[in-house]
């Protein structure tokens, strides 16, 4: 409904920067009497911190939530929920190339700098941080709490980091993902994935990958076509995540090049149940769910801030030059990525089940 | 802002259905004054009607479109812009399967009939038909023209059909499209493609394929992030096309097996201006444009409705059967897909292009 | 959500001019299943069209509705619903003054034309003629059907014309207004204002008044605090119908001389239900209903079309002058105003309803 | 756009409750670039606070704004902007009665706990407490602040407390309303409703008043017919300020007893340049800006919360008793009525501008 915001029947407003006074959230329409449990939103922050481990981030990100409003004795009113995050452990001194012009390859910097004449908050990438997705994930955990009715579990895991793919998992077996630094359920893959990272990481440069997002099954009907369709909002969640190239859903890509007596799947009874026989679909017909799992991939690009020194120019001075960054920078945010698509995936399912009903507002 | 609605400070609603009175859409936020050219309209109609040679539906779909309100002596008064295309060289006895309750694999029938309650028009789709993109038409013709004093030209093509691939082009190569039945601007991958397509029909088959998106250099700036990104706001628009699978800008999927040291494109001065040594952002940088061309990929799975006889099963009496299609249905609607593209491509450039001051709406 | 649309859950969204193609509305959010009766629609259209007796305009407004979409075997099939009424019978000679740059005292000509560089259709007043209220009645009609499992009944009587004021009615004695020409639901006042339009209109003048609004009691808790209050939510509809200056619920304005002593509605119980001895609040607290009857009262200016000559300015020429109209005006539209107020009433009802979760969307 | 949202193109979301966290703001579309200074909002805020001499409520508000997003070195930065004041000063003691059911007449306490089924927040009446007009009185300030260009201002005064009202000020006098405890810019009525107010007081009642708002020549075309017209908005706007029972532009309920030939605003040139004889449209016409000053007057009913003890019902329990109310209460909210009315006309306004692009966005 606004530049900020997403959803309707249950709408989040992203708001703060990375390097401001804190990143937040403002949540309507979650139905009063909801529970909403901070400890239950801090372990979904906790799931999106950078791992010690592996190539990410030295920030120390030790977010916790603070709501200030729409919760009584753990409860929701019915009144609108804001929450922030305070940032702190960061350091302005990495961003001032920003200030002199010098815009980064690869990131927001330069169209921010001409569409907001100059007016943007440069520290650490102001709105264009992946900071921002602290406030996506709590509208997650308290969607995730709103869908318990309807018993949709949502489970993300990573399923490429460069060139290392693992093979497809169903949700049993993808559930485990959080015990995996890289959040790929396989512990050969993530050995691998975590070898890539790390060259990756010594060689001042930076990787992409693909996070891949399942559900079990689901109500029949979720999803509010033509342009609320299910994919539709889906889709824009995600590309609203810094860095995300591609989204597909079910075959995807791959269904371009089957034959429709290949790609369909066939409807068959199983204990007098509709169900298919395969689900190049995704789970989703017509934009709307048709009962079978949810199978979305998103693809991210290569973190854009890399170490090795980069040919750039500079906006202020209209001059060309060598920028050699500075600071705290993922060498591969995938790992990270995941909860932030769990948590846009139970929010826009949140917003469809209040939005068709299978969830009564009142 | 509605379920049926895209954009937001150039709004259009979709509305009718395949074989009711009419289908059309309803636009608000054109800017008075804006020249509304009816026979500009019907060209852009003409464009998404089936080719005659090919593997497309028999349905003869002579469109013409009828204006309701909105426009005084050829200009857009500022007030909403209503125009239909009614419906005709239909014919609802194909439709008996779905009354009974038989659903199509791979259609959105059976969605559709426990969201609806049953109460939903089935004859052709209604709703889920290709024939409400007609809609979608008008408002690009509509929105191009928004565009005028922007100059951002969008051209769309056939990328692949089934196996076939062509190669990329840019803008000036591309733009000779519509010159081909295929709508892929080259002669040797056009009879490629054609050939494939024949086959599939004389097969009973459908194919699927890709249709790509570009445009020549655009202004900074160009969409609101966060969620409100052109890249979200394009996805949302494409994912509502029936059959899309997948969208990705730039390098896209691709981009997810790059280091950043590859992806990232170099900014340069070139005459003094700001540009990039490569394109693999896809003119997309944060949610905005950087100026460089637009670069979108959408993949569509092949047709459903297939004359094969194929498995499935009947919601209404909860059992298993064939069913054998008859009526009239496209082999492939690849080539019809890129007039569709274009058009919400060009809406929401001029919504993204209004919203954002580029063009003044008093 | 978008200037000329009203409503969230369900959305109207208003087209067509006065001398234009077509009026309609755009209605999305209609469950599937509801009725949709032409029959019906037609009844309420008709009682919008003018007294043939009285001062009404001598336009010939024998407006039938054309249903374009979202109906399927007379039941609404959760598609968005169009319909249009087409436009006959004016005359566009009389719009002369119009284009040749002279304004009418007290109508929106000059500010149109300033605003939409005048590209404004000015034939009949084009968007800002009364003439637009015919979508707002077929939406009324269609929220009535929609608002059906609550038992809720709107009805409105003409409760001043001029200097004429009758008493307060309740809504078992308001229910009979149609059986009068001035819809004020008493043979006296009836006839007394009758007079006063004749007399306005013997003189080529014209006469304000005041509409009042009631309705039996009501479920408790509609409205969405707090800027979808009830109020504000009937109060942005009624000041959307031409000529509306004024709007108070319950005591309203009389209720600014009392004390709180004085004006608070004491609760107590009746039969163990909960009731209040007076409804000063006019069934609304702090934007929501108290269970009470909805009391709301609307003030309309004198229509601005009159006969009498009148000074004016030509917009275009920048110099003064004398008007003299021609053409067809209502000497007063109070009777007309009541089936339009009625009409938004149920609309905003049956979306408050459908926000709240009173109905199920599903 | 949403329940709790105001505006569009600028658009503000209230949050928070009476005696919760923070009561506070999110506003989305200030331009980047605007001057946002902390200072300037906490002289706003300081408008709003309880007069010390009067009979206003003795909870000490010292409200100092808390900018938590959307600023970066005193201007905005084009993200959403967020702000709060901390609530402090105030005694949950007194709302037992609201924990055990007891509801006040008059207040929002008995619809509110059976729309939020018991969840809402009753301390010091949650979100339908005055409290919250605090962001409204921020954003307001920010709204002056982009109205800026346009020279707009805005100024209310009370222009009736109980049975005194004060005649009719222009702009020029009434600019110095804050000199006056009353906000009358009459020493001598300011001096009759002091005495009233603190008549009332000692009789532990309450009473009611009229806000009147004022500007000086305006922009013409602001307003976004049909729905979006600024009388509509307005009205919306005020709708939603606690206790606001009636609204009325120019003439407004008088404007329904005149004639056409008596209440039509005369155009005549002066200085070449249009204007009209009289204001009976109250600077709106068609719901748009005619040039003329605006003219608004807002009736708001008498506090409900009393201290003499009334007649109620006790919704857990269903029973009646007498309710003896505690705590802090204003005998007379219109004089701080008059910073937040002025405060959502400014908000509108700037909405208004930007929607019709009298301010560029970009």
């Amino acid at each position: 409904l606004s530049d900020n915001s997403l959803g309707r029947s249950l709408l989040m407003v992203s708001f703060g920067e990375s390097h401001g006074e804190a990143v937040g959230v403002l949540i309507e329409g979650i139905p009063a009497g909801t529970e909403i449990d901070e400890k239950r939103i801090n372990e979904w922050l906790a799931r999106r911190k950078p791992s010690t481990s592996l190539a990410s981030t030295k920030r120390k990100e030790d977010d916790t939530v603070e709501i200030l409003s729409g919760v009584y004795r753990g409860k929701a009113t019915g009144a609108p929920f804001v929450a922030i995050v305070r940032n702190k452990g960061y350091v302005d001194d990495f961003y001032s190339f920003a200030e002199e012009g010098w815009v980064r390859p690869g990131h927001a910097d330069y169209p921010a700098y001409i569409k907001y004449k100059g007016f943007n908050d440069p520290r650490g990438g102001g709105r264009f941080s992946a900071r921002i997705t602290v406030g996506f994930v709590i509208a997650g955990a308290v969607a995730e709490e709103i869908l318990k009715p309807l018993r949709i579990e949502v489970v993300g895991y990573t399923k490429s980091i460069g060139p290392v793919e693992c093979p497809d998992f169903d949700i049993d077996n993808a559930r485990k993902r959080y015990e995996f630094e890289t959040r790929c359920p396989s512990a050969e893959h993530d050995a691998l994935m975590q070898e890539e990272i790390l060259k990756a990481k010594r060689e001042g440069d930076s990787l992409g990958g693909t996070v891949r997002i399942i559900t079990g099954k689901l109500p029949v009907g979720l999803g509010q076509p033509v342009f609320s369709s299910l994919d539709s909002e889906l889709a824009k969640a995600y590309f609203s995540i810094p860095a995300v190239k591609g989204v597909e859903f079910g075959a995807g890509f791959r269904a371009s090049k089957l034959r429709g007596s290949q790609n369909n799947d066939i409807y068959v009874l199983s204990n007098n149940e509709i169900t298919t026989l395969t689900n190049n679909a995704g789970g989703i017909l017509g934009g709307m769910t048709n009962g079978q799992p949810l199978i979305a991939t998103i693809a991210f690009k290569p973190v854009s801030s890399i170490y090795r020194p980069q040919r750039t120019v500079n906006v202020k001075k209209i001059e060309e030059g060598i920028l050699q960054l500075k600071g705290m920078h993922d060498a591969c945010v995938i790992p990270r990525a995941v909860p932030i698509a769990e948590a846009l995936t139970y929010f826009v399912f949140a917003d469809m089940a209040l939005r068709g009903g299978f969830i009564n507002e009142r």
